[in-house]
This record gives C-alpha cells, sequence and structure tokens, in this order.
C-alpha cells in the first residue's frame, strides 16, 4: 500500500484545481514551471530536521490520477467539461530533485525542487506538503528523542492512540526512521517492517481479583520479553514486590523476567527505589522502563538526576510532533517561462529566492559546516563566499572545503528512480549523517542557526529582482 | 469507504493483543467486560468538547476483521497459533452506548462505554481512542473558531497542507461537524460531501510578468466567486488597486468580483485600508477575506479591533487542533466478571469511577445546568444531589430539574444501530447544542469546569472500593 491508492488527484486543495483549470483555460499548458519546497523554521528549537517521506511521495506521485469517479465529482461542483476531458488522461511528468530520504536539512534551504509544466507542478502542491511537512516534523521529533535517551536506553512509539487520527501510520514509521526502536503501532509494523512490541496495560491486571496473580498468569503465557505494569494499585508496596515474586518464580523455571513498567508518578523517585528492590532481590537483569507523558526534554531531566531507566515509552508527544504541530513547509514558485520568479511579501522573512537553484553542503574535517544555496548555472569552483541574503549575518567562508551537491534527481517523467529502502537502512542514515553533525547544533533548546547562505550570483539576482518589483509595483 | 477499510484488526497497540492472547490462553473467553471513554482535561482551556468520530467508529468496528494476510504477519510476529486460529473467525460482537455525533461532553464523565467479552472488549481501545480523541479535538477548535469569527462571518479550513499526513481527511470533515463551512480539502469534499473551496495561491500571480494581467484572466475564467490574492507584491500600492480595476471591469460585464483575500501583514490595518480603498471605488460588495497562522484567539483579537474582515481562512491551527496535540481520552476497565473494577494510582487524578454507569444530564430552564454519573441500576428520581468524587468542590443540587439520559445503545452485537447522518446535519446539531450552553462556558480562555458529579451511590462504591484496595495492596 502507498500512502493513498485511490483518488490520489483529489487529494488536494480546491485552489490547485482551480488554478490548474485557470492556466488550461488560458492556453498555460506547456509553460515551465520550476517550484521549491522549503521551511522557514526548524521545529522545537533546534537546529536541524531530518527529511523523511520521500518514498511515500514518490509513490504517490505515480498514482497522481483522475479517474471517472473523481472527474463525476468535480463536474459536479462546476469545474470546465473541456478542464476535465484534459484530466481524464492527466499524470505527473515531471522531474523531482531531493535529498535522500534520512537526510538532515535546514530552514530557508530548498529541499525538494519540482521541474515540469506549470499544470502538474502547480496541482501536485498540497500533496507534497502534507507528506514531508508531517513525515519529517515527527522524524525530528524522534531524533532527538534519542538524543535525549542516549545510544544505550531504547526508546518506544507508544502514540498511536493519542494520534491523529491516521496520521499515526505514518508517524511510527516517521519514529522509527528519526531513531526509535520500536513502535507499539502494529498496523505499521505489518506495512513498514518495523519491530511492533507491547505486553500489558493496567486493564489486564484490573481484570484480576488479585495483581500477583495477573503477573503470574501473563508471565506463564509470555515467559519471554514480559514486561510487568507496577503502578495500578501502589508501586512500590505491591506491583514491584509482585513482580520480584513472580521474576523468582520464572528464574525457578529457567525464565528471566524481562522489565517492569512505571505509567505514574515521579519517575526518579520510583526507578531509584524499584532498582534497589530489584538489585536486592538479585534482578539485576530485569529492565525498569518508563512511560507517562514523556518527552525529550522529561528524558533529558530524569536522566539528568540519575534515574536508572532503560527504556522509554513515549506517545503523544512523539507522533504528533508536540508541541510543534507542523513544520511550517511552503511550496513556492520560483521560475516559470524561463524566468525567476519572485515574491515580495508584507512580511520580509517570506520573499523568496528566485530562480532555479541548486543546494551545496560543505565539510570540514569530515564534518557539516554549512551549506550554501546557488543558481543552477554557477561553477562551485567559483563560489568562496555565502551570504546572508537579509544582510543580518556574516558571510560564510567556504574556500577550499569539501563539498556535495545535496538535490540528485529523484524522479524523471514521473518516475520514482530511487530504489526502495528499507525504513531500517534510512535510521542508519540518520544516525550516521548526526554524527558528522558538530555537538552544537544537537542541543535540545536555543539550537543556534546551521549556517546557510546564497551565492553571490543568487544575491545579486535576488536583490535586482526586489529592486525591480519595489519600483514596479511599490509607492 | 470508511475510515480504514482492510487490516482494521491491526490497527492496534501491540498489547491489545498479546493481553488478549493471554486472556485467551488463560481461559477468560468468556469473561465479561465493561470499558469507559472518557478524558481527563478539556482542550484550549475552555469547557466544553464537542463529541465527534462516532459514525467512523462504528463503520470501522463492523469491519474489525483478520483476513489471512494478518495471521500470517501475526504468526511472524511470535503470537500463539490457537490464539490465531481463534482470531480467523473473530468480529467485534460487543455493545456500545455513547451520545449522538455532534453532543457537547465535559471531562472526566463516561462518554461511551463498550460491553462485551474481555478480548472483544479490549482489543479495540487504540481504534477507540485514535478516532475518538482526534475527530473530537478538531471538532472541538472549529467550534472555538466559529464562536471567535461570529456568526455572520465564515470560517474556512485551509489545513490539508499543514495536517499531520493523512489527518488531514477526517480532520476537515471534523471541522466542518465543529461549524467550519467549507474546506479547501477537495478529498474530504467528496468523500463526506461537505463545500470545498479555494481560487488562486501567489504562484498564479507570480506565473504572470504583471500582476494586474493575472487578476484580470483569472477573473475571466472564474467570474463567479472570484478572490483575489493582493499581497503578492505590494497590498496596497498594487495588489488593491488592480483588484480594483478588474472589479470595475467586470462590473462592465455584469459581473462582481466576489472577494479579495490578505495573507500577510497587520490584518487590522490591512482591511481597514483595503475596505477603504475598495467601498471608496463602490465596491462595497466586495468581501475581505484573511489568512495566516490564524487561530480563535488572533481573529478575536482583530475583530475587537474593528478589522471588517468578512471571512477567515485558517489552517494549521484549526487541522491540527494547535496547541493541543491531543483530546487526554483513555478507556479503562470500569467492571469485569461481574466485579466492579478500580485502579488506584501514584497520580490522584488517575483514578477511575468503578463499575457500570450512566450519565445524566440536568437542564435549568431549557439550558445545560450539570452533569451526573450514577451506577447503572440507580433510580433516577432517588439521585438529588452530585458530589465531587474527590471532594474538593461543592455538592450539587439538581432535584426537580429537567434530566436526560445521555449514553444510549449505539451499537448492539457489534452492529450499528445508528442512521447515518450527513455532516451537515450534525453539524446543526452542535449548533444547537451550543446555544443551550451557557455563556460563560463558552469563553476562549479558563473556560470554567462544568459541573460533573456523581451519585451518593457511586460516590459511596468508589470509596470502598479505594479503601480496600489501599487495605490490600498499601503500606
Amino acid at each position: 500500500m502507498s500512502y493513498l491508492d485511490k483518488h490520489v488527484g483529489l487529494y488536494t486543495d480546491q485552489y490547485e484545481l482551480t488554478m490548474a483549470q485557470a492556466h488550461f483555460l488560458q492556453g498555460h499548458r506547456q509553460q515551465e514551471a520550476v517550484f521549491d519546497y522549503f521551511f522557514r523554521k526548524t521545529p522545537f528549537d533546534g537546529s536541524y530536521t531530518v527529511f523523511a517521506g520521500l518514498q511515500d511521495l514518490l509513490e504517490t506521485l505515480e498514482k497522481f490520477r483522475y479517474d471517472q469517479e473523481d472527474l463525476r465529482y468535480l463536474h459536479s461542483t462546476g469545474f470546465h467539461p473541456d478542464f476535465l476531458e484534459y484530466l481524464r488522461d492527466f499524470r505527473f511528468s515531471g522531474e523531482v530533485y531531493a535529498p535522500p530520504e534520512g537526510s538532515l536539512v535546514f530552514a530557508g534551504e530548498p529541499v525538494v525542487r519540482v521541474e515540469g509544466s506549470i499544470i502538474e507542478t502547480q496541482v501536485i502542491e498540497t500533496l507534497v506538503l502534507n507528506i514531508l511537512n508531517f513525515q519529517s516534523l515527527i522524524a525530528t521529533k524522534a531524533a532527538r528523542l534519542r538524543q535525549a535517551a542516549g545510544e544505550r536506553r531504547s526508546v518506544i512509539d507508544f502514540g498511536l492512540r493519542r494520534a491523529q487520527g491516521l496520521a499515526g501510520i505514518h508517524a511510527s514509521k516517521a519514529a522509527v526512521i528519526g531513531g526509535v526502536q520500536s513502535t507499539s503501532n502494529v498496523y505499521a509494523g505489518r506495512l513498514f517492517d518495523i519491530p511492533a512490541s507491547g505486553t500489558q496495560a493496567h486493564a489486564w491486571i484490573q481484570s484480576y481479583n488479585d495483581e500477583y496473580r495477573s503477573f503470574a498468569e501473563f508471565a506463564e503465557v509470555f515467559p519471554e520479553k514480559c514486561i510487568l505494569l507496577v503502578d495500578t494499585y501502589d508501586t512500590l508496596n505491591s506491583g514491584v514486590p509482585n513482580a520480584i515474586a513472580v521474576a523468582r518464580e520464572m528464574e525457578s523455571k529457567g525464565q528471566k523476567l524481562f522489565g517492569i513498567r512505571l505509567d505514574s508518578g515521579d519517575h526518579v523517585h520510583f526507578s531509584k527505589q524499584s532498582r534497589k528492590m530489584l538489585d536486592e532481590a538479585g534482578l539485576d537483569y530485569v529492565k525498569i522502563v518508563a512511560s507517562n507523558e514523556l518527552d525529550e526534554h522529561v528524558i533529558d531531566d530524569i536522566l539528568s538526576r540519575g534515574a536508572p531507566i532503560d527504556g522509554f515509552g513515549v506517545g503523544t508527544n512523539l507522533v504528533t510532533g508536540s508541541d510543534d504541530a507542523a513544520l511550517d513547509g511552503v511550496y513556492k514558485l520560483c521560475k516559470s517561462a524561463g524566468k525567476p520568479r519572485l515574491k515580495l511579501s508584507e512580511n520580509e522573512a517570506k520573499i523568496i529566492n528566485p530562480d532555479k537553484k541548486i543546494l551545496i553542503r560543505y565539510y570540514r574535517d569530515g564534518q557539516l559546516y554549512a551549506d550554501g544555496i546557488a543558481l543552477d548555472d554557477e561553477k562551485l569552483e567559483s563560489i568562496e563566499t555565502l551570504h546572508d541574503p537579509n544582510g543580518e549575518k556574516n558571510d560564510i567562508d567556504v574556500s577550499g572545503l569539501e563539498r556535495e551537491i545535496v538535490l540528485g534527481k529523484v524522479m524523471d517523467d514521473g518516475v520514482s528512480r530511487v530504489e526502495k529502502r528499507s525504513v531500517g537502512d534510512i535510521a542508519g542514515d540518520v544516525r550516521t549523517r548526526l554524527a558528522a553533525l558538530p555537538e552544537k547544533f544537537k542541543v535540545l533548546r536555543h539550537g543556534p542557526d546551521f549556517p546557510v547562505g546564497v551565492s553571490a550570483g543568487l544575491m545579486e539576482l535576488r536583490s535586482r529582482l526586489i529592486r525591480e518589483a519595489k519600483n514596479k509595483y511599490g509607492k
């Protein structure tokens, strides 16, 4: 199953279709266009964003069609018969340029470039934004959780129940891309071949007249990876002692209790006490897992206060990306009919970088150093300095640095050129890439801006176009 | 299409299935259970929640099955062959009690009650939570936006591009249930028969060498309901004057420009100036629509400062429910094997109300007055006073008040008993119900708690069970 299997052409904002019809009826069918996908603000007060959702986007673009039922619906809402006739054979046949899924990307730089006719590039806007904004948001959140938890501890996605409806399906996938080890979400487990895990809820324990009995009978059925939930009645006076009793019985059968889970109260206090009780009972191998409204900041705080916790179950805040509801990605026209296109704005920050562009990543000593945005036809060798288009930050000297072109062609004539990779592989890449990001860009709060600048050539074009537009349209 | 058409049985947390298997292997198949769905906190700092998602839930429960492929997958992850054999013919055959979709519900009260065997009632937990939590969140947000905008102005959902992936589909539906007039989301428009709307983006204007030309050619194609986006270059010096020029030409052809849209800058200033320019040009019928990171508080503020805006396009904050990522609904066992079930907690607020319960709504002078939670077998006539289970608030006197039972049977033996209603009908009900909610519960910030109390019978049972559990499990 891809992201959507049917009615893909309707998964769009109405204005994409009204504009498409207007282009069609005004004879712009052959007009060429280039759009950039980029975001203006890094989520979660951090410095980086993990790029996710590309595979889903490409698969869905390949299925972008209007079937008979779709056309009937559009007809009923007033679209023009000639335009609907055109949509009958419509497919996306453009080119898409993007970094590999799992790359690190930064605010203000072109992350995806789409080229084709003005109609086909326009009408996919909503789809591009819907898929990439969300999955990148969640992958980024997961990467931050992994950072906070550290490599030795596990982070598990518990979010499906609090996910925003069907968003739960791809949230779990993006979470694994970002660095979470497993998910409670069985549906996503099957769909994306990612590990699903889970043991028991309070209801299991409540359904018995006795907590000890409920633990013992569960361990009987699941002696492997058994995790007992210890806070249904009284964590330290009942839950942990009963778990210890069961663990000892398991030992007598040659089995080992895998862990206990704390789901309420002060995690630092309860984990320390539980660890002590388990250790004193000779059960130092029994792990402690914590859950209950966790996020990267809570995990960081708990661990800094010495909580002996081995794994974290994270729900709401992971799968919804709270407390950022969305990555603010946009999709903007930068070239059409052979001309670079600009948009001014009453908000200075909303001015866009015109023309077809490339993104260059510079490295120093194997670590990411800066990203440069240049015009498509600029010579890489000639770029020695990057400038802040808003003129507020210092120039960045990139002369002599190792560099790479970040965006590669991932779709040609509407056909994906990317080999399908497993979620686990992409997750591995994220880990490798984060290792090449300097530590200062990995802080959990007040992440500094990663240096992104524009070439002299782009700077000049942009300034000239702004000047011209202000002369033409301004006071 | 229902919420999910295939693999519904896998749309669950892994622990629902491990518990189900444990119940199965321990011989609990015949054990009866009652679960309550409720939430602890009203979202958005308000007083009420609009209950939404019921129709989707019931339709999806009817499709809850495990097909061959699902069973193969579960086998590969280690589930027991006997349990998988049992799942082969599994369907949900329980009873569901709920208020009509579009009802107002409040924190701490049982909103949905599910009865059946322990396995079937447990295994649907994630599905219940996933659907109801999200759609109720968004319907509530939409109702608040409508309140802020007032009845005379329109609110339009612009959110699909920033929605959390596939959540966008049902977000738009829930938004219309809550009170939004139309959506940009064509997919949801078709699926739920709700009005889709939209005209042009900046890219349309940018794709021309001249703003005036872009407006004129768009109006040529869409003379009806044409809305021109006026902030691409300079709102007051170019956008509005060009829109006025086009409006005059339209008049000469007997057409009327519908509106202009402001998408950046200070909405109060720009709307006042634009209104003045339009009025001076004799175009008092041209409407002003605003968009750009709006929410109910921004709309309230803009209007209180006299902005002459006729419609609002709301995106991210509507479809994600920002800045509450989720309704914190839970699904808790309250009765099984004929016994009321309790859960204590290290957090006092997480103690649940035991046993099978009913919800009674009391009215005074046709307005909502209080909700009461009572045991299923209590006589309504005998309930004169409602108590705060935590003993913090005053008793509520409900003697002699008009009352109704809130939860009705909506599913019997796994079959929906609810007639399918249109989204528009449900939205109408929300409006009627909000009219019966006293004004003090409709403030946008610091909404007071709506009075919810428990009967003396429930109070007594709860206290006794807490005492017994503390005696048994506590220090």
